[in-house]
């Protein structure tokens, strides 16, 4: 158990210094000859200079006669000339002009006589309608400069310049290494302890995407000889390696000693999180990266110190990134030794760009999928608070935020199934929703910072949904509580229900293994209200204090068998294949701000909610009582 | 000699009805099963549901030992709690959770005795360090909606979630059909009146860059039965069609009643220019259209009318274009028949975006690789005046608008080479600059739309060059006149000098066929002085009147035999192979106004001009004096 030093150095200084060693060791574009057909997007080596004139002759540009244009001088309404058969040619556009002709005239323009010969009213001009040799592209003239991209207009220049083959820059091959024993190729059921590998599928894809050609090799176990046998093969065959997984300085922790066997390490250990292990080395001119294993912490690794290297190997001006600037909705916490990465949901709300943190573990591969952004919290600063200002780097075309219709609040299967089947009526509208839970969603609202939020809060008093909070928490109104669905709330149980629980009272039979929802959740409102109408001490549950934030997590857990009962929503039962015992039937519904009600998005919204699309959806999800979706019940 | 009636219809009620017509036979996208690894780009054509989840078992977050948390209750500072070796099990990272614990407490935090016992000097929370099921992604949920981009993040979201294989989007398959007896495969060395086939390589390259897949068939010749059989293979196999050429009214022109056999035609004829003889065909959901055979004709028509298509049948949201409004640098003279399209290049001077249009000419494809934007002039119009405000669909990034160098004035092969260089030094810099003339840049200087223009005009009273001109035409000052080359102009004839030309009388001699330069060009400029000066009336010259823009363009008429001789600088001589009778040697200098001086940019490219890279290119090209290039001669 014995640990390596990491560094802590800067990200920037880190990347400035690793750029610098590559180049000093040659690090450069390389180029090849390829067809110019298949050159689309590719970036040019070298200038592409014209072999040919296009058109290489003089070409007819219109369907009509060819003639010496002095032979029609002195034509004129009242006065026309006569052309004999020998006096002109017949053409078609692109025909290559006769020899002895110098203009070319409209066949809408000429008369034809019965003996052959023509009659014109009006002069030709010499070279009209003649497409001379050169008039697009002139023989010797540079077509491309070097390091430019390459159209497809531009591969249309270039063979008309007689250019079929070209020197372009080449892909750089990147080599990445999945490494570890635990790791496995990609299956339908996995055994617990199988790391699927899939890494090597996120980071080919963004190597491709960024003009690299991608060579995964086999996932390689731990064993000191078998990784540096491939390591040395990788180095040659490939521009560049990634090493992924082992990176950290932990028992199986191989990675930092291999390439340092084959490679020099400039670092080991960077200033950022995600992505801290990192490890920059190089052999000559080719970068030798060791990747962390979590997925996280590998992208933002090779997005931060692999993608400018590849830029240069593939002769790309540097992309300058997209930036705005919104409102963060939620605190951000982090850490003065690192500078953090924060994947961050964003919308834009009455006018306000609005910037929603997600989940942050470097192993949540979701939440970069989710990302619409990420703002980069810089080394030594604490964190932010919410409702600041904050400068986010877009994942997604600013359009598409504007497009988004903010969903803030308690957590439903049938939110996803809304935001398809609204991104399928029409495609430029997204759905953009943040699981809170239900006080989160009237506190985001009151704040002006979502267009709309589920809710299904219990008021204790009298057993009604909804009403009471709104008014005890937006005093001031301006929402509309808008119908969705009754739901059927009870207790998940394993298949077979083995604990033989059949009512509320059961979980507190002792022995139970609970797991809840988290606080704030109206699931949770839910427990505490049937333990106090009941007489029950929730802190006897075992487990109260595990929380979980969605029911489909909750049921998750039980299939797992790492609880045993938990409280939610029969679709979740369902998809999981538990047994549920009915408790109630909730009211969910939405509440809409009035600022967002007349957004065209959310009407559309609401039409959908009223669609019955959306009604087949639910009862083939089971569990929900639909009655009118979509129609106002209160105006506040 | 028959003509087709063609229609004028607008674009958009063109393209309305089209769109309509196709989605009314069931035009819609096609799905396929893909492997998800291979799916970056792609479309979902349905939801994507996770089968496992991720992780699909606990796992421990740390290298530590994993206990039951209880066991540590009560541990501080001051009370360690100690473990037997049957309480605790070592981990590591990305293990499962050993069954009967709960916790994970890192290594570091483990005090370990020698009989194998551990002590804790803290309690552990209940699930701390550990890595619950569902973390990431829950089974059941969705992971992805319909009609959603892949991105690499959501591939490693989806294989984490158990899907291996995916229901996307299919790439329409769209078949190209090249035509015409006179149109061949593209050589190195065609004849006369070959027409080299590569609209097919545009086209297939636009269409693969909207997510479309090419199928291009070989060069069908001008003969019915073979058009028809191919169209009605295409039709078969493909999911759209092309028929490239034939499409307007002459001679030659099978394509609309070949399309009219196989398909209906709604449409032969739109009111755009270029692109006018377009035709709108369908065979049930296929689109099958007949597409001009002027690559700029045919550009248009494909953007115009197939992009919607593709984009629908690709299930993909449509691209909102970017527009900047920009100012016109010269009038356009317009139809008031068509819609036209009118191709610019573009850049920022003094803080103002310029457009500048380009040669219009429906052959001329340089013209679209060039191009920074499009102007949409409408049906109805008459033009645009110059200085007016235009609304520009852009080509390419602003940013890199912003990043060019605006050289407008006299033509010279050493600009391209110097933009070449300075793009070479600075990915980040780009030159954009047009052909109008000495006397059109020093007129686009005044008006305050370049960075600076080339500029070599003989002052006919004393022999000097440029600095009257800048005197008379901008009294004002507000210049430098930098220094570039002088070069030597002469007399361009075929090679080994057929007509013994040795000296300017000569060209006089009669007989001889000139190709002169356009008016306001410093070639132009110098051949008057040099009549004037030897008492000779220029009128005298066949061919005065004929005029062509740059040097390479008078020495590709030559070279073709199509002129005898012309007046032009060495390199342009050099580069056809013709020989040169040197007459003088030039000043061509650059004026650069004040309000450029100081821009970063354009000091990066006098840096260039002084140069070791760029005095040894023009020593390649040959016929240049090199004194001090980018030293300034006189302030005005």
């Amino acid at each position: 158990m014995a640990f390596s030093y990491l560094n802590n150095v800067s990200l920037e200084k880190a990347r400035d210094e690793y750029i610098d060693k590559l180049k000093a060791e040659g690090l450069k574009p390389k180029s090849e000859l390829i067809n110019v057909s298949a050159a689309c997007g590719r970036i040019t080596a070298v200038p592409v200079y014209a072999k040919l004139c296009s058109p290489h002759y003089h070409a007819c540009a219109m369907d009509g006669i060819a003639i010496m244009a002095h032979l029609s001088f002195g034509a004129g309404e009242t006065t026309p000339v006569t052309l004999g058969v020998d006096d002109y040619t017949i053409v078609d556009t692109g025909d290559p002009l006769p020899d002895g002709c110098d203009a070319v005239i409209m066949i809408e323009d000429v008369i034809k006589n019965d003996d052959g010969s023509v009659k014109l009213y009006s002069p030709a001009a010499p070279w009209q309608h003649i497409r001379q040799i050169g008039e697009d592209i002139c023989a010797g003239e540079m077509i491309l400069p070097a390091l430019k991209e390459i159209t497809p207009a531009a591969i249309g220049s270039m063979i008309a310049g007689g250019c079929l083959e070209i020197e372009v820059i080449s892909k750089p091959v990147i080599g990445i290494i999945p490494t570890g024993d635990e790791v496995v190729t990609p299956t339908a059921s996995p055994k617990p302890g199988d790391i699927l590998e899939f890494n090597s599928s996120i980071f080919s894809a963004m190597v491709e995407e960024w003009g690299g050609k991608a060579k995964v090799y086999p996932i390689v176990p731990d064993k000191p000889e078998l990784l540096r046998q491939t390591l040395s093969d990788a180095i040659d065959s490939c521009d560049a390696v990634l090493l992924n997984a082992g990176s950290s300085a932990g028992r199986d922790d191989y990675s930092v000693k291999i390439i340092s066997e084959l490679a020099e390490v400039l670092y080991h250990g960077i200033a950022i999180k995600p992505g801290k292990p990192a490890i920059l080395g190089y052999c000559g001119a080719k970068p030798v990266l060791g990747v962390p294993g979590y997925p996280v912490s590998g992208i933002i690794v090779i997005e931060q110190l692999l993608k400018p290297i590849l830029d240069l190997m593939c002769g790309k001006v540097n992309d300058s990134d997209a930036y705005v600037t919104a409102t963060l909705s939620r605190a951000i916490v982090s850490g003065l030794k690192y500078k953090e990465f924060v994947r961050v949901r964003m919308g834009s709300v009455d006018g306000k760009l609005i910037a929603s943190p997600l989940n942050r573990g470097a192993g949540v591969v979701s939440s970069f999928m989710k990302a619409d952004g990420i703002i980069e919290v810089a080394q030594g600063c604490e964190g932010i608070l919410a409702g600041e200002s904050v400068n986010v780097r877009l994942l997604r075309p600013k359009s598409e935020l504007v497009n988004s219709i903010v969903i803030i609040g308690s957590h439903d299967p049938l939110l996803d199934e809304l935001g398809n089947l609204l991104h399928l009526k029409n495609n430029n509208l997204f759905v953009s929703s943040s699981h809170v839970g239900s006080m989160g969603g009237i506190m985001a609202l009151k704040r002006g910072e979502a267009h709309l939020g589920g809710c299904h809060l219990l008021n204790e008093a009298d057993g009604s949904y909804n009403t009471a909070y709104i008014k005890r928490y937006l005093p001031d109104g301006g929402v509309r509580l808008v119908e969705c669905v009754g739901r059927t709330q009870g207790i998940m149980v394993k298949s077979g229900n083995p604990l033989g629980i059949s009512c509320f009272e059961d979980l507190f039979k002792g022995g139970l293994r609970y797991v809840n929802r988290q606080k704030g959740s109206g699931t949770r409102v839910l427990l505490d209200y049937l333990c106090k109408t009941n007489g029950f001490d929730p802190n006897m549950l075992y487990g109260y204090e595990r929380e979980e934030f969605t029911h489909t997590a909750v049921a998750a857990q039980i299939a797992a068998d790492s609880a045993d009962a938990g409280f939610g929503i029969y679709s979740a039962a369902k998809m999981y294949g538990l047994d549920f015992i009915p408790v109630c039937v909730e009211q969910y519904d939405l509440i809409i701000p009035d600022y967002a009600w007349d957004n065209p998005m959310v009407q559309e919204l609401i039409s959908v909610l009223q669609s019955p699309e959306f009604k087949q959806r639910l009862n083939e999800l089971g569990g929900y009582t639909v009655n009118a979706p979509g129609t106002v019940r209160e105006r506040f």
